[in-house]
């Protein structure tokens, strides 16, 4: 085992601070990562303050990791010494159950084991990217082909960006498309870039009428002030798809409205709260759908980094030091971010 | 004009009973049809008393139609006088828009016009099947293959029918797939049917312990008592598919745990007041959805219909006489009918 600097929480009450973790030496399977930049999710202030109540303490969050590989196992074969590298919000699964097979890891019946917080129904602590190295087996590392000077921007790749990237081909958003994007924070900045370069026309939704600027740069064709009911008449039937990324509980209704016929509607925020229930006549005129969708498989996380080096995406993220991270959750309760807290791994002690 | 016997309400709070209406002479495209039965559909208590507050006054319901053709107009190929014939739901659509395009008429974008209680977005009334006759445009009217002494059990077809039907179709209900029924009514019971004609493993959900051997008989490979926490257990993950065909408010959330990854839950039944809101964690983590269903095309009706005669599919009736309407109504609240009143209308005036 090899004392490793980490930053994390100790119980739900005290502010994250450094503290040492151990990771293994490296296995055969293993790839052995120095961390240099690690994005900051809401997931993490869950955790830190046990506000999904399942936290294993101490706690070390972060699951949006890239770095360069120090050292790999003799039966590595994916990645060599001075390789960049990443990892996303998962570490292991079970390998065999059907999810697993299909390479929808995070779908794991036996339940992935997570970055940080160990396996997901329970079991040994795992921490995650607020550190100086981790250590993974190769098959849960990603391939990085973006240019190192965009590595900051890389990291939220790992989770906004696979979050978004896999209810978007999941559903075949492209050319020929209407998709709306509900939210314009870490996750929905994120789905206005990929569905925009996978050839959709993309509505963006906001309550905020300061964010309608952003929202055009960042690739919609139209953003639309989801309070006015004007502007949200006007997109009636629409939408082929709406990629839900609002976490707070909100009301459904006025957006299943803007669906087509067949058209589904994604939620990947997942609120402390019920939202309000979704009206039953408003799924049955349409026969629209709700649903659901959890980050990505490691292909599809692939295929979504490979996709994005290939068109020049990365997340839009303001840099922060290590111990700059308690004010940074403050900040993100706010919304008062554009659009991605990334850590300088290189400031940790 | 020709004056007509019907059954029908003058207000929310009266009893039904007899009444003329009037009914035009056939056009060019229409098909006169002297009524043998018709279906009584939950709807149509809603109409009458309405509780849905949109009732049109004085209201005929019933669009659970089966007669003979008595009269065709100059332009009309599809029937002779003396064919047996159907009419569900709708009477008539835009024929323009996208759905009727697709001949998904039930999802007219300009609103199709009811069997009774004219057009979905409003408009000049209809008057339904409680009556000696009607006249529809013959594209609205549905052949019928079984033979005549089945002529009761057909009528339900046309809504409990379809409104299963549909769903199972396009969720690609068959050999291989486990599908579960929620709710062993009206509609429950011809999901039951169709799901095992269609070749699925059904498995049939009920509250009530005493529908266990009914539901069996109707097709089930298995039944479950859905208020006892074990053998809900035992379902979990397990189905491909589910029809939830309970309009009461209930909660989802013990249905949803039942579906593997991927699976959708099709609600059919529209409750007064909204069910709990179902959980999004259940959504997102197997990547659930839930969707809604309205009846069905009138394309997809006749090969229901002609899927049902092949197999010898009926609705399981109790039959009635035309003014013993008020009394099945209070006995189908109290869910006491096994499974669908049809009215035999020669008994009306």
């Amino acid at each position: 085992m090899t004392k490793t600097k980490a930053y994390g929480a100790l119980d739900a009450r005290s502010p994250l601070a450094a503290l040492d973790i151990e990771r293994r030496e490296p296995g055969a399977d293993d790839v052995q990562i120095r961390i240099l930049w690690c994005g900051v999710c809401h997931s993490d202030l869950h955790t830190a303050r046990n506000e999904w109540h399942n936290t294993l303490y101490p706690t070390v969050p972060g699951h949006e990791i890239v770095g360069r590989v120090t050292a790999v196992g003799s039966a590595v074969t994916k990645f060599k010494v001075g390789d960049l590298a990443g990892v996303g919000c998962m570490v292991d699964s079970c390998g065999h159950c059907p999810s697993c097979a299909d390479g929808e890891e995070q779908y794991c019946d036996n339940g992935f084991t997570g970055t940080y917080n160990g396996p997901v129904f329970g079991g040994e602590n795992t921490f995650g990217g607020y550190s100086q190295s981790i250590v993974v087996k190769q098959s849960f590392v990603l391939r990085i082909a973006h240019p190192e000077a965009q590595l900051a921007g890389v990291a939220p790749l790992l989770c906004a960006g696979i979050t978004t990237w896999s209810p978007l081909r999941q559903w075949e958003v492209g050319p020929g498309k209407t998709v709306g994007i509900v939210g314009l924070g870490g996750l929905g900045h994120m789905g206005v870039k990929l569905a925009h370069a996978l050839g959709a026309h993309v509505v963006l939704f906001t309550t905020s009428a300061n964010k309608v600027a952003d929202g055009l740069r960042l690739g919609a064709d139209e953003v639309v002030v989801s309070k006015d009911p004007e502007q949200m008449a006007r997109q009636a039937g629409r939408l082929d798809f709406i990629l839900n990324t609002v976490a707070a509980p909100h009301d459904l209704n006025p957006f299943l409205a803007l669906l087509k016929r067949d058209g589904t509607m994604t939620l990947v925020g997942a609120p402390g709260e019920p939202h309000p229930s979704p009206d039953v006549f408003a799924l049955i005129f349409k026969r629209r759908r709700i649903g659901g969708s959890l980050i990505g498989g490691i292909r599809e996380t692939q295929e979504m980094l490979d996709f994005c080096a290939q068109h020049g995406i990365v997340s839009d993220t303001e840099t922060i030091r290590m111990d700059e991270i308690n004010g940074a959750y403050e900040r993100m309760l706010k919304s008062d971010v554009r659009y991605r807290f990334v850590v300088d791994m290189a400031t940790l002690g």
